[in-house]
């Protein structure tokens, strides 16, 4: 299978060097606007041809897929683009700047019975894999919350803010754990430096009384990624900077017991052993490409295909307008 | 000065102890609803009188002061009581179950020349008080940003909710040292158990782009402490759970400067040297009861006092409201 | 039963407080030499005898054991007597001073029929009793070494090295997990302050290729109490610092197949779950003085008797000889 | 410049990624015997000569300089070969397997003007510079001890024991940091599997009082890279796998006042503020290189030259006779 890459910046490299080591696919062409992003390009890889017109990449007959490893507001008309040239379309998160956009893309894609694959890259770590295991096998039982925080002092992004430029991760993971989707969203935050929100927070209202937050900010002097997740017989935590015992699954909780009254209620604390499951070691991003070469070959819809990519998307443009009136309950 | 304590459960003890140790008082009576922690009390303390009557100890005339250290909804009266006896007032946080209350403990004290003073404990640490001097010296520089997290495996109340039982240590440390008032405020949470929000986030928009956010969940598998605080200087982090080293600094920041428009931002990330200043260590209760016989004896109104108190439940009062509003944004 | 307890320094009142609390047994005198302890004493205990005279405690009718929490220097001198006017003897670890006491002590308590139990504390916590019961049910396999670590900003001792004042911990445990007793020992170290080693570090040798170090420093600017044992099937860190998951198990390890030669080796790395078993969280002190009084009262031997006092003693004594000829091994 | 490379197996990828990247030398010729090894090598570099004879690197009249990245046995040949083709070497750690073959490689290379680097790669970290300025500055006082752990479920190695495989690394720092030379030598270890100790503890002893100690394991569930530096102003400690913050230093110490005898001895503990100094971030490799190629353009002998790789094995050698006899005392 034949690649463009179009956008060979800070995440474009690893799709090239990825897509380059795969048995079934090749990386022909890369288009990037940036000279010296060109030249690195061009110096790793003799054999591929490098150019900084996008047009040549979508257009050429020898290419059977293209990555889009560009900002948001360039994916909508570069995935159409190369949708109509007859090209499945493998795009970053988030998948288009709003819902309308998604929504074009996934018919064209269906009437041209192309794939598209957004890069919801976590879906493919060891940690999420074995979540989603874990809570297939009703380790967790019955889900209270889902709290996530992502914070560090991160790069400063012009066109989006905070939400859009880390909670994609979040949004994706959560779509893919908890299946079922939000009814309502309040978002907070605060800009302070050059117009965007640079702090932000997040509540999801699910139903059957899940609730999941999010705490994102590009302000932060340490680096966190921790996701705390509450269920009626377990709990976990995923910390992603350890480098070994990224989940650990604790068997504590709380059972209520309703006698005669509220004041009669028996709480009982279970506190048992704590469990750390290994985890899957492979390349998550190497894992992705290679389901998607796969899911083109078979004619399978990925799991994490457009549809995945909108309902993240929809949930951000929710967020936006909840953030622009600080707070109010947005419904989706 | 002598002190009458109401209330031998889980606080009591730790009350009793230290005005026993302080040099200029004493506890001559203690009164205590359960038998078996009136037996404990007695065992520990031969020469204290314990009692059930509670009206006992707030009509002795032997009694300067009382201690009200009993679940939130009893504070207003026993308070009241006590100080129509004319009794100095030490009162559990959160001062009261609502303003009204608060407002007329307050007026009750002024006209009777009694103080008043909340048990605002955290004010007391030597974190507390570096972080305090380290925002007074300007330090972290102005500031951005205040984030809390304040979850574990808790005990449950039945009377009130995860907000008004853990937020209170966050909400008095806040208003300690931001000192400016927050204008708005945006809870969320969710009730799983007993028909009380178990997990819960509050957004508090302060003047001049200054935000805070609080994390308080009953039902998590670890115990988090740690608190963020960003400036345009420098950055903070508070993690109370750490042995040593519970603050640190960070020389790290962000200096945007605009040059001619928003594609021509730069952004200068700067990181230099960590310092985890010494903290004081002294028992932050045994300070906070001494600074209160102090406060009586020489007649000044204690920084914790009843207004402080006062601000705290207020923020309470409209979190609940914009809870109960699934996160409406609420004007204070 | 009656206890009288000799020195109520650091240690003396936990002994004190747990002996009081418990069920079957009382204080009823302390002799300590330092005038401020004893007022501390005696306003904590207004009902128990607090006396300048270890030999009112000692030759007292009325007291049926007596605990020394003195020096070790005197606990020869003291478990003596109280052995020869017929008194049951807990003495602090280490044991005495040299094997001839240690074994004089023994061989008295025989002839009388008391009991002796030397204070090896840790054996008693929910740590030790795991890591006891992972052994016994073979969980780790054949074991291949034992490395602990114990280092911080101690307190200098005036009249032993920090080998005399740290390693006791480590080599009771040890002598308790491993069974066996070493063949040699290699000790090392330094002085820098006072004349006495103040940073030592033990190897001791087993027999089947058990090894086990001890790093004992009074130097450390970072607190440390790390044990890792590894075994031919599964490996095990204890880090007593931990407030949760102080045990750690780790399903790793090595197995080695020799094919044809010593090229051929193939080495197999395994590596699969993490278990952090729960643990028992009774106050180890409580736990062991209890069980000294069920043995007085049912005649029975302590695991941590005057054999196990005597074991610890032997060690250290062949460890001082060592450590006098930097490092010359030492055979026991 | 011109490099040849002879070994691309775990850590020859990455000598020739970074000569490669530095502007002034290149690769043009890799020597390796594995042939997946020289297939990876040549589809990574298409533009380099890889070939299984060493000889035709060694004897290439293009190439100025050889970098040796084999197993220890293979150096004192391959880098003889190199000096007397007429070219400058760069070797791996430990320089060789004894200490004659090191001196005459360093006689050869004198009497040729040739230089030879030892590959002591830690010396050009951040961490290692920083502590090295902090000495140098006497932020410690006088040092009195350096205690390192280096342990994890390490790659078996069949040629050489866990001494040889892992000390190297810290006798470079230490020889870098301490400047003294240690006097005697003390290690003890075990065998357990393939007739190579892989648990091993060397006390060095130096002038001074200088104690040094290095605890290396190949059987450790968990992975520990962790040196404490005790001074008599200050302390250390540098943690290698801490993302951020690798180094601490920490105000803390002891001061002994001796009045009038050793039982009036004063003990003072000083304790005050900890300190991460912000590290340097380039890749300590790169940086190596780049000095080699300066000190081979400007006729400078690097700090890292064959007399440093000499004064390592030479230890290396003294440690391995010490262990032979079970910690017996070495002198230098």
């Amino acid at each position: 299978m034949n690649f463009g890459v179009i956008g060979y910046g800070y995440w474009g490299p690893n799709i090239v060097r990825n897509l380059t080591s795969l048995e079934d696919s090749q990386v022909i062409a890369i288009a990037e606007m940036s000279p010296s992003a060109r030249k690195r390009a061009q110096k790793a890889y003799p054999g591929i041809h490098v150019t900084s017109d996008a047009f040549e990449v979508l257009s050429s007959t020898k290419i059977d897929a293209v990555a889009v490893v560009t900002p948001v507001w360039t994916h909508y008309e570069l995935a159409k683009a190369a949708l109509e040239n007859g090209k499945h379309v493998f795009v970053e998160k988030p998948f288009t700047s709003n819902t309308e956009q998604a929504e074009e893309l996934i018919n064209l894609a269906q009437r041209k019975n192309l794939k598209i694959m957004v890069d919801h890259t976590f879906l493919f770590t060891g940690a999420v894999k074995k979540i989603s295991q874990l809570l297939d096998e009703g380790t967790l039982g019955k889900l209270y919350y889902y709290d996530a925080t992502r914070v560090n002092l991160g790069l400063f992004q012009h066109d989006i803010n905070v939400l859009w430029d880390l909670a994609p991760h979040d949004l994706s993971i959560m779509d893919y754990l908890i299946k079922t989707s939000p009814e309502a969203i309040v978002a907070t935050g605060q800009k302070h430096l050059n117009g965007h929100e640079d702090v932000a927070y997040m509540t999801l209202y699910f139903p059957e009384k899940v609730i999941a937050h999010i705490n994102v900010n590009w302000l932060s002097p340490v680096k966190v990624r921790t996701t705390l997740m509450g269920g009626e017989k377990r709990m976990l935590v995923w910390n992603d900077l350890e480098a070994d015992e990224k989940v650990k699954v604790y068997d504590k909780g709380v059972d209520i017991t309703n006698r005669e009254g509220v004041y009669e209620l028996l709480v009982n604390y279970r506190s048992g052993d704590m469990w750390a499951p290994q985890l899957e070691q492979i390349e998550a991003l190497r894992q992705e490409l290679s389901y998607f070469v796969d899911c083109i070959s078979s004619n399978r819809d990925p799991s994490n295909d457009g549809c995945a990519g909108l309902r993240v998307v929809k949930i951000l443009e929710a967020a936006t307008e909840s953030l622009g009136k600080r707070g109010a309950l947005v419904y989706l």
